[in-house]
């Protein structure tokens, strides 16, 4: 590494990381950290504490969005900022979007060791529930910020509990006063663990993700009959629940003929009616997640899947309709931070693999309103949404490096 | 009809069905009644009034049985028992159990009107949760009567809300002291819309039931791994419901492939864990109802159906475990009192089926410790548990003839 470039402390790196690990820790390096509950909280607070500490200065949306800001020398020029989030579904670990907020912050702790200015400033951004586990919508605090959620929809969602986002940021003490469409970024940098198998089986520990793949879902409704299920001939019922069996079957057969061109579908939703032993279900609501690197390809498993649902519906007698469908991703990031990152690896000599991203990301939102890109590192056969979800300080920090230099590059320009 | 047989009063009947059908209706026809509610309670009240007017003396038992019997005139001999159940599903009708209960009521207001005695005396019982929707399991007021269940175990049953049979019990006012086993009777009807579409298909109203289907139920547990859905490979992949759609999709073809010969298998029941999107499932379990009037094709069933949950499993690299299973009917019911209902209903004219019942009963278990018949009557397109679940007075009454004749002839023998 040439002696201009500048390097993390990758060991408190990792005590940062194990320090929010025990913040909702679930066995030995599980998490759950829902957001907006207690442990969100006590996230958010250490987080805080540890941004001021590094002398950032906090702000905080109406989202809960937390924006740590260190000062640039020139405060007139709008911020490069680097973010990700801090809680985690119910099966989490330590490192999906918790790395990518620590990263930022070690990076300012890095720059401050230093005694290092830059000419923007660099913000650490921590997103307000980018899961989507406790609301049902993931990315909700970019999602706002960026515009692609109206911030009301975003307050109004409820928990299963009936509890809203609105209230329970409210009581936890992060409902700010900054509107959420007023942080304005001069470009968007968000390291991520890759959350799939590819870096960690091959050599080389940094992924720069100049696209995401095409997301595409769909939740479909099969409409049958209530009957018993003892004397009803096979031949007079209307199964919605056999109907939705035929189509999940169907929709997984569609991503394995997919799977080597980097196709998947995924059913991971379903809701059953009335869901008792003895009678035929008459109303069941299956979720479909698919995805291709290709957008044409998808556009063929749309089709494909669309056609499985309605044989499946016509094979129990069943009706079927398309309750909502959701596209997102399918775009490319900032060509102009892609070129940096690759720039400055090259520099660094270290080795990457050029990437799309497979999961949603805060990043996908905002590269609506900011030049936008992402980092990934490696994770352990790729796990994660998993409580086994693992990363290795050696694999992981020549990403955090790249990370720190390309955003110096940026905030110096 | 020769002039020494009896006849019911079809029309004061209907009007008792028409009053029941009003508590808990749901729509114009349907009904919900779940067991130990507030609708329960009401109904049972009304029953308990109408009995004692028509001079039944009510007796309660610990699972909260009601019997209502009409006095013989010896005192000495066990009585004649008719029963059924009052409460419904949570998408019922008038007529599943309730005719049962009630065609009790009106044989007894008919002998009243003619001032006809009995030798034995003539029981009209009325089971508690016969249709399990509340608390899980079916049958649970006579299978606590003939030793099925344990007393105990049925009292500690609880809803999805924690609430206990036994506190239910309690609340509406229903726990008798009778000890559960100890009421005794000599022999046991049940009168039962057929809840399937033969009778009504056919040119007949009558079904005299000599046996019941072979019916088996499997829980199976699919257990996989959480994973994110968007950049987990397919090939890399645990996904239980993956193996649920398999299993269902399979189960539902084995059921077709039997279909000819009278057999069919549901999947009713579903639980997927964590049921989130972008959290492949790692925790799927499914409930199997398989039936086939020939003992050895459900045995066929059954293995068809384990192969095909292992097939499952196995091509979504998941585990698999049965949790449960479980058989219940496959027996013939006394002979005796089916020799006696096709002598009264040759006496009286009326042609009948002979037929055997597909769903359960509260006379499957009652058959363990009384000889015990069934008779079914029709029901348009077989349509039950459904709130479009309806009945015919005229073609009804034949069955409802024929009981209150074979239920004197027992009496008196």
């Amino acid at each position: 590494m040439s002696a201009t470039l500048l390097r993390c402390n990758g060991k408190r790196l990792w005590e940062t990381l194990e320090a929010s690990g025990e913040i909702g820790r679930v066995g030995e390096r599980g998490l759950m950290r829902l957001a907006l509950t207690d442990e969100d909280r006590a996230m958010r607070d250490l987080f805080i504490k540890w941004a001021r500490d590094a002398g950032c200065e906090i702000a905080i949306d109406e989202v809960g969005n937390i924006f740590a800001r260190r000062a640039g020398l020139d405060s007139g020029l709008l911020p490069v900022a680097i973010g990700s989030h801090l809680d985690s579904t119910i099966c989490g670990g330590r490192y999906d979007g918790i790395l990518g907020v620590l990263a930022g912050l070690e990076i300012v702790r890095a720059l401050n060791d230093q005694g290092q200015k830059t000419r923007r400033g660099i913000e650490i951004v921590c997103w307000t529930d980018e899961e989507g586990t406790r609301f049902s919508r993931s990315m909700m605090g970019s999602s706002a910020l960026a515009g692609v959620y109206e911030v009301s929809s975003v307050l109004a969602a409820a928990d299963k509990n009936g509890k809203t986002f609105g209230s329970e940021l409210q009581r936890i003490g992060y409902a700010g006063k900054l509107p959420a469409g007023q942080r304005k970024f001069d470009s968007y940098f968000e390291l991520h663990i890759e959350q799939g198998p590819i870096l960690d089986a091959s050599e080389k520990n940094v992924g720069i993700v100049h696209g995401s793949y095409e997301v595409r879902g769909r939740r479909f409704l099969f409409r049958g009959e209530t009957a018993h299920v003892g004397p009803t001939p096979m031949d007079m019922r209307h199964n919605a629940l056999a109907a939705a069996g035929h189509a999940i079957a169907a929709i997984d057969d569609i991503g394995w003929r997919y799977h080597d061109s980097g196709g998947k579908t995924t059913v991971a939703r379903i809701e059953c009616h009335p869901n008792l032993y003895g009678i035929i279900a008459d109303r069941v609501e299956i979720g479909v997640d698919f995805r291709h690197p290709e957008g044409a390809r998808v556009a063929e498993m749309a089709n494909e899947i669309d056609q499985a649902v309605l044989a499946a519906a016509k094979r129990a007698q069943v009706a079927c309709e398309t309750l909502d469908q959701w596209t997102f991703g399918g775009f490319d990031f900032s060509s102009e931070l892609v070129s940096l990152l690759r720039s400055t690896a090259a520099e660094m000599g270290v080795p990457y693999l050029d990437m799309r991203s497979q999961a949603g990301h805060d990043a996908y939102s905002i590269a609506k309103v900011a030049p936008t890109v992402m980092i990934f590192t490696p994770c352990k056969n790729g796990t994660t949404h998993n409580f086994n979800e693992d990363a290795e300080l050696e694999r992981t920090m020549p990403g955090v490096d790249l990370l720190l230099n390309a955003v110096v590059k940026r905030a110096d320009q």
